[in-house]
């Protein structure tokens, strides 16, 4: 029997995957059917609730410009019946950074929270640390 | 007593109050002691481990150039020991918005995960939806 991190790992690559194929029936599989869903896509407000954010992802996966999108460094922490993912994306060659957030429920993993944001290396963002840290 | 999510909204706020203060030892309380936490600042790789988080904290917090801050349109999701608030966040009067990742521990909730991300209201991020979605 797979561990917990291994089981949600591989529910966060079977996201990236239905991702890549742009596969809406296997995206909607994903998300928790009980719990409240939240979505926050790069650069945008937060999307709430389960048919606002499966209606997110159908706009994205069927517009003629959907990335490229495949995920690297996953990272998983189990919190008993939930569990996040921290993870780099790579998007039409940009790289991000991305939480998942799944909880179990009737059994499965299952997604009940995502953000992507980019990573500006090039830019001082307004938290940055400074260079030295002492 | 209070509810296990106007517990969660409290130690949010709590969160936003330290950053805003440049409170360092309110922050270091915030974080969990036994769960393995992660950070995403703005356009920042993920910082991953309870010390390293707190280092960043405390580089964005005794800078000279250390953001006003404040938290609005907060909401709380309980899946359980461990919950999530998604937000927004007026950083020196920019908006971003934020997910914060909580895990009860010893009886208080405390955090194990944020990540904030600007919205990028005038740009067209690659994620985007199209305007028309049927």
């Amino acid at each position: 029997m797979a561990s917990d991190e291994a089981e949600v790992l591989a529910v966060n690559a079977a996201f990236y995957g239905a991702f890549a194929r742009r596969d809406l029936a296997a995206m909607d599989d994903l998300w928790a059917r009980h719990a409240g869903v939240a979505c926050v896509h790069p650069g945008w407000d937060a999307v709430r609730g389960r048919a606002e954010v499966l209606a997110s992802f159908r706009a994205i996966l069927t517009s003629p410009s959907a990335p490229a999108i495949f995920v690297t460094r996953p990272r998983a922490t189990v919190l008993g019946d939930a569990a996040f993912v921290v993870c780099a994306e790579s998007v039409d060659g940009n790289e991000l950074v991305a939480t998942n957030l799944f909880v179990r429920e009737d059994g499965a993993w299952r997604l009940v929270m995502h953000q992507a944001g980019p990573i500006a290396r090039r830019e001082a963002p307004k938290r940055t640390p400074p260079t030295v840290l002492n």
